[in-house]
């Protein structure tokens, strides 16, 4: 919101890659910004089509909003596509702004997914506690950028908040420094039950995805002849376990499916749908 | 900022009384709002004149934004005159949002102003953990209103900051759990903290002001030619002691002082101007 808010002014283009969160194209929205978006289909592997891309992208355009690691998806655009997206701001000058609150969270090596900020000279890096660091309790973020995006958002943020709580502050610099134990625990949790999660969906006939490569979420396309929203809703009244409706964020005819829970409830949690699936 | 984006659109008319936080008349007009302004005065002690909020206050008005008790100025509206605007408010059926984040700072009693959500249908209270409780690093504010405003603002803070952290929410119940501890604590400090201000600016021959009847802020009057801003940056620069200039809040030729602070810190800190005063 604070990057928004200190880019974005009325009219000014603005291209979204969706599904994302929400506020992503509504606050350029609200601002009165002409939103266009990049839809991630399956068949790309929930990944930007470039060439879309580049359609998208006039010179008038002020600011590209990614997700990466996304969420719902779970897809990761690598360190060589982030090249090519900046290349392609690079043409009509525009920031990237590249939410990152996912980054720690890759399935392969240090789980780091690579940053924009560190890629392209007007890339806006946003994280936080909340996903990697499994401390979204202290709601507290941050974001790397050039220095005068920084100066602009400082002020932004203390007319809208002064501050993040100081206990919060103190606590997750605490967490910090033992960056290291904090994603290793996360890791054996992520990928531990991305693994149960992936032989599970193989066994279900009715269920079929792309697999994450980071991230806690996976969409999963549901092919029953049935609304994700009732699904997703006669699910939690049978069963007790909750998915969130692929209509919730444009994408009707799937599920998203946390999987950051512990591995015992996630495998009690898939055994009862399971039971529902063969059930209707 | 929440209720203002749940209940205020563009176009509609706001009412804010004036010298107050910015966010009051800032964010209803950054929306689109039509912001009328009711400036408070010395020559009515700091309160509002009633028959010009009558005159402002038109069947069209959506809201009227107080701040009681006042920041800068520290006066009080007793309950008599909320009552009263509560009636002028409901001759056109607008909401009064009350500021009151510093209730529990009055100089007399329990130190609890009364709450216009206690007073009036349409009556909006806004306060936190940050003045009487001395606990700003906590970030936490509630807002008392009609449920049906509480469930709009739920909605707007769930999109916003989906929560305060859970920590600062943890220790603000425990903190509120020993209300009458952590008040008498507060009081001792700006009900004796103001009386030394006050026999102080009752010594000063430059200096005058209307004694506060709460919170922890004066404004005081500067008989001196020098602009307010220039005036504090030289006191800063010369003895260490930082008064906000009454410029920053729309009163020129006034400072801000904040009081609140450790009694000896203060008695140095007055001592200081004294000696600064004297010698320009």
């Amino acid at each position: 919101m604070l990057v928004h808010k200190t880019l974005v002014d009325s009219g000014d283009r603005v291209v979204s890659i969706v599904p994302t969160y929400q506020q992503h194209f509504s606050i350029p929205k609200s601002i009165g910004a002409d939103v266009h978006f990049l839809k991630l289909r399956e068949e790309n592997n929930w990944l930007p089509d470039l060439d879309e891309l580049k359609r998208l992208v006039f010179p008038e355009t002020k600011l590209i909003a990614l997700t990466n690691p996304n969420n719902p998806t779970g897809s990761l655009i690598d360190k060589e596509m982030l090249k090519e997206i900046a290349d392609i701001a690079n043409t009509a000058d525009s920031w990237i702004l590249c939410d990152e609150v996912y980054r720690g969270t890759d399935q392969h090596g240090s789980g780091m997914t690579a940053s924009i900020a560190d890629i392209y000279e007007k890339g806006i890096s946003t994280a936080g506690m909340s996903k990697a660091y499994s401390l979204a309790g202290l709601r507290l973020g941050w974001v790397a950028a050039p220095n005068s995006v920084i100066e602009d958002v400082m002020i932004h943020r203390d007319y809208d908040t002064i501050s993040v709580g100081m206990i919060d502050d103190y606590l997750a610099t605490i967490a910090l420094e033992s960056v290291d134990r904090l994603l290793e625990r996360s890791h054996e949790i992520t990928r531990g039950n991305l693994s149960y999660l992936s032989s599970w969906v193989d066994g279900e006939k009715k269920l079929s995805w792309v697999k994450p490569n980071s991230g806690t979420t996976a969409l999963i396309k549901i092919e029953l002849p049935i609304k994700s929203y009732d699904f997703c809703v006669k699910l939690l009244q049978n069963t007790g376990v909750m998915f969130t409706p692929g209509a919730a964020m444009g994408m009707e005819g799937f599920i998203r499916v946390g999987y950051a829970n512990n591995p015992e409830v996630l495998k009690i949690g898939l055994s009862r749908v399971s039971e529902y699936l063969t059930n209707i």
